[in-house]
């Protein structure tokens, strides 16, 4: 049956781990959300013709591209999808947005503030077209958190004063777990903490709606060698550079673990920790937020729960109130399944191409926009630099030249 | 891009609740999966034209119909999914059973034992022609679950002692709640008796590997009379037979809640209960294992994790430990994200359709076949016909006249 | 320096684990309640002279008696606090009471409804003369377990609809587990039923301040002969009555496990299970009730906690609550350590000392008394009735002979 | 019933919060374990005679002194035990350590690093004599912290990687709680650094069996001023210095929270926090460690388990396990009750009582010693220097001035 809405034509750049859950999300938010435009998998790109084609059927993309821009100049794409690795997200966005392409781009904006910010620039510059970018902090997505925000904005909690934030793997535990790009600082920038720290900022700031002003950090790096795998033994977490077949060890380049304290624009004061070691942690997105009034705690290993204190109360029945996220009334939720039927990790990039295409249909700025994934970028950098200095670092983007 | 595999056809009856779980798998289960098949989505049955077709837009399928013996004469169709209320599902089952479709039917099997004796006789019958039919006990692909039932097998529990299991649902405790067919004896069969209990007791009977000998129960229900609304009140939890505009009150003529004692075939005890009057539990399915060596708990509303206790362990490190059924050696996991990242609810169905059709490729019975969901049936009637005598009920099917 | 209240003189029967229990009760008290009068350990009795003056020294008490007869006589003993096992409660209890003596007996009560009975009446009698006798069912003064009381009496959660009640314990699931008094029916009455089952047929009546009208048990003895074991590997768990060195094995007399359902006064229907088989599971008493305007739920084995539901709250914001009862407006918190600082087990019999105190104090009844106690009997007892004959049994106490 | 060994004279310096927990412990240490050296209280000291000899009379002591300097000198005093604000510490220890008296001092050992290096000082000289000083980080005999010690000793969870430590309160999160001498840094030396901060530096130190070897901090004082009270709103939490009756508001003159990153002496990176802001957590001791082979998770809310990750264990059966540590092989429960059967919060300051007093009978060094608190006063100043300077900071003692 036809979609009675115009379509929408996508080019998606990458398909390993990001690039299955964007597919997933492209084609399963039509069957559950009321969409302005109809999103259509026209074209899916990557560098090795068989590995793309095969990812394309798998994937369900009406066809392929080994070259990235071939996609972007097609006339049947609208949008262009980045799921590659940090270092081409500037190139590719910025020409995409040039050719007059919408952006979604996966997180972290770039690799380093310099990129972030001529990729913003680039987005105010297509804005004045209609033309419109996103990066893609989809966590905010996950409607425990988006409740999260509610909650905060509706002055529920009161006036922030701790932020507790931590993202907790383990992925590397292992010494002899291989090298990946991930690993790599020229294609990952960072480590931990551009990987998954960059969403913990986001989401700190996204749910108190205040920015992180100042930082002091510190980085580690546990295991400074590591094996190098041949590519055959790609994985989700990040194999979809093959490196090749060569055996040996390989330099790690970036942090293991990445911790830092904060000060926010409101007065409240933050701890942070993101770390690939964390024996036991599987994906442990962790944020506890406590204010005047109440506070406030998520984990994403149970990721359908917001917990909920409120001190207006009376002491002897206050607690910690486990709400699952699963009512009607909750973001996101009553397209889905009745109360007490969670939801999954992949729901969240579903949401974010809600978001996004119904502001594409409004003609609205999508958020979070590349400005804002350009101040994530400046406070990632303003923890490395402290942590090389040793001091407290101001978080604000250097004053570009004149 | 073509898949690769043979097409399969599939017909479905019904769009609501059930209905939009079981498009969202045979649409999913082809991207994440290798199936011997490719599913694609024929046609959608409803008896309203307006609305079968604006669901058919919805959920994906090619086409409509609205006379389910039509959809079973189609020669596209190679598979019928019945998604209706209880009441119909013998007679669509069987009609497409001797049409030479295979069949998956939602639970219970029927609303009677003779009818899933029939539907089970049916089925042998049209096992001889390699015709295949499968009852639909989702849960078992909860990979939890699932986890739960290979280290029973494996004798990591020993023997079985104690099974506890609950279905907790509160959606039925507010007294203005309105009618629905689930609340109709007609309709449903029974209520929370068979709409949940029928779960706990194929998942007891599945993870332990044992099967109810005899049981001893008690039916309630708690309110009798509610208001009637019209069908544009419908919702996904029952609205989908719109009893047209009429007000009033209508009787309610199934239980509100169920519990019954049970004892297994290995020794084992049971205490089971169904209700949707748990108050603040929304889709709370806990099941608890005891075994000589160890125990396992479940909670569907904390659906990636399974806990274990390993009672071979020294005391003084022995604990119920979470399991993150998250890792890529879990059931059905590694065909989705890395640890951690967990699944919701509707991936049971999509596990359900690669099993399906990974049998079918492989000429196999898909397993619970409609035997399977007669046993199920057969409990449900003894725990009736128990509460009604105030006395223990052997499970047995009763024989049938000569 | 001297205590400003008169004494109550304290005589105690049994020091094995009740008596330590008591014992540490009966010392700490007046240390952090304001008692009316001051307990004195005046005396400890048990049969074995050296066993009951080492016990007395390390539970300080200020004398022995090696025969409880003698004890009962004597002049300076105002309570005697009854810690033998079952079949030795109803002549010590009714001897002390004709003598003058306050008794706090252990529970259950007796090991038959007739001794039940008959201490009933002879408490009744006893309360003529201002002589009072209670029962210990402890766990009503866990703090937790009091709030409930208390909210539900506030009618926080509406009318009960359901009770869920477990005790689970696992110290018989090893097969070599030995012999032990509180396995031989003539010592213990019963097994799982009547030492544990016991306790949550008092919470789950004295939290609802409902009574169950009929029961529909099932009793099993998984495990039916053991080894004996000499005295000196006497444990807390029974080990006090020494069966003499002779080894082999013994026969279990009694339940392993007990379930049941039952009806309630109020309409409520209840789902009961004891066990010391539940692999994993310590100390695990636990409840949830749920009514038509919330629930609460109760675990022992986190016996600081109470968690509420709360069904007024607005959907998105509604969930249970971990009520950390530590704050000083909790039932007996007060008196002790500032919030969030919890209590431990022995916690309870200190709070049953000073309600029973503080009742001597007053001329008040102390609760739960004999008659009650008798009640919870006859609830048993129609357990066992019911899981002989298969049968519902009302809970009612056969009429007495004319 | 006379105990059958030496007696130890206790003479105890404040009774408030502390006094009082100190109280329940020599009192009940005696009665569940074998002690060489039997505790008498002795007398009580405290400025204010009617206070004191109401205090000593609920405590249980034998007779009140009202001036430190007369008790330091009685004859039948053993051991002085102080329990008063740190700005007296030093003054009453070493005065007591000088009479050669034992020492057991709260915690943390004193307000400034020269303070403690003097207590450590006189502590080294009197152990010259026999004479023994410890100081009271009391929570390092809860069973679940010492069995969390045991477990990194056996190398259970491999080299330590992280240290995520939390002391979170919440009881001045109201503005409107009133002044008391725990925010007079004259009085207290620092505020939640110092009250509770020490608690976790001091854990992660002794469970680690690592240093602190250099800190980066934060304070932060959220409420500045606060409303004065009257000394008869004296509170558990720190009333006992009354303040008179004059009103207005008094100055906040210490840290409200603190935070800081830390390095330990094995590589591991540490991120610390300390706060009483925490809405909702009343004392919530939690800390995680991550090493190479497990993790370990702890929160005194829920005291009586230890969280245990063992990464030895296939992945598909690894998960934290929660143990209860409540089995007679754990840490001091053997003298207690049986599984299952939970301790509270003053069961850690009973068992100090006994590894001192079994320290004392063996002649041997109680731990923590003296040195260790100041090792901990170190660390504190560490940090609060480091938050003054905004950079990172050794935590090695001052060099003393030749």
């Amino acid at each position: 049956m036809h979609p009675i809405v115009p379509d929408l034509g996508i080019g998606l750049v990458g398909y390993a781990f990001m690039g299955a859950a964007h597919s997933q999300a492209w084609r399963t938010a039509p069957h559950f959300f009321d969409l302005p435009l109809h999103p259509r998998l026209r074209a899916l790109c990557g560098r090795d013709p068989g590995r793309v084609t095969e990812a394309a059927r798998r994937l369900g993309w009406e066809s392929t591209e080994t070259d990235w821009t071939r996609l972007v100049s097609r006339s049947d794409i609208d949008l262009v999808d980045v799921c590659t690795p940090g270092d081409t997200h500037a190139e590719i966005a910025i020409a995409a947005l040039r050719a007059g392409k919408h952006v979604l781009c996966e997180k972290p904006l770039a690799n380093s503030v310099a990129e972030a910010q001529a990729m913003a620039d680039a987005a105010d510059l297509a804005a004045g077209d209609g033309v419109r970018a996103m990066v893609g902090f989809t966590y905010r997505r996950v409607p425990a958190v988006a409740l999260a925000r509610q909650l905060v904005e509706q002055g529920r909690i009161g006036d922030i004063r701790h932020v507790r934030a931590q993202y907790l793997q383990d992925w590397l535990t292992d010494p002899q777990s291989p090298m990946t790009w991930r690993l790599d600082k020229d294609k990952a920038g960072s480590g931990a903490l551009g990987d998954i720290g960059a969403h913990i900022v986001d989401l700190a700031q996204h749910i108190t709606g205040e920015r992180i002003v100042t930082v002091n950090g510190m980085l580690e790096t546990f295991v400074r060698e590591r094996p190098l795998s041949d590519g055959s033994s790609a994985t989700h977490l990040g194999g979809d550079t093959g490196r090749g077949s060569s055996l040996g060890t390989g330099q790690v380049t970036v942090d293991d673990a990445a911790t830092f304290l904060a000060r926010f624009t409101g007065g409240a004061v933050g701890v942070f920790e993101a770390t690939r070691f964390a024996t036991g942690r599987k994906n442990a997105i962790r944020l506890e937020i406590n204010g005047s009034r109440g506070s406030l705690a998520f984990d994403f290993e149970d990721m359908n729960v917001l917990e909920l204190y409120d001190a207006d109360e009376p002491a002897e029945t206050a607690g910690f109130r486990r709400i699952l996220v699963t009512e009607p009334g909750h973001p996101y939720v009553g397209s889905w399944w009745p109360p007490g039927h969670g939801l999954g990790y992949e729901h969240g990039f579903t949401h974010q191409v809600v978001d996004l295409v119904t502001a594409l249909g409004r003609g609205d700025q999508p958020l979070p926009s590349f400005r804002d994934g350009l101040q994530v970028q400046c406070v990632l950098a303003a923890v490395q630099r402290s942590a090389e200095l040793g001091a407290w670092e101001p978080t604000a983007a250097p004053v570009p030249a004149a």
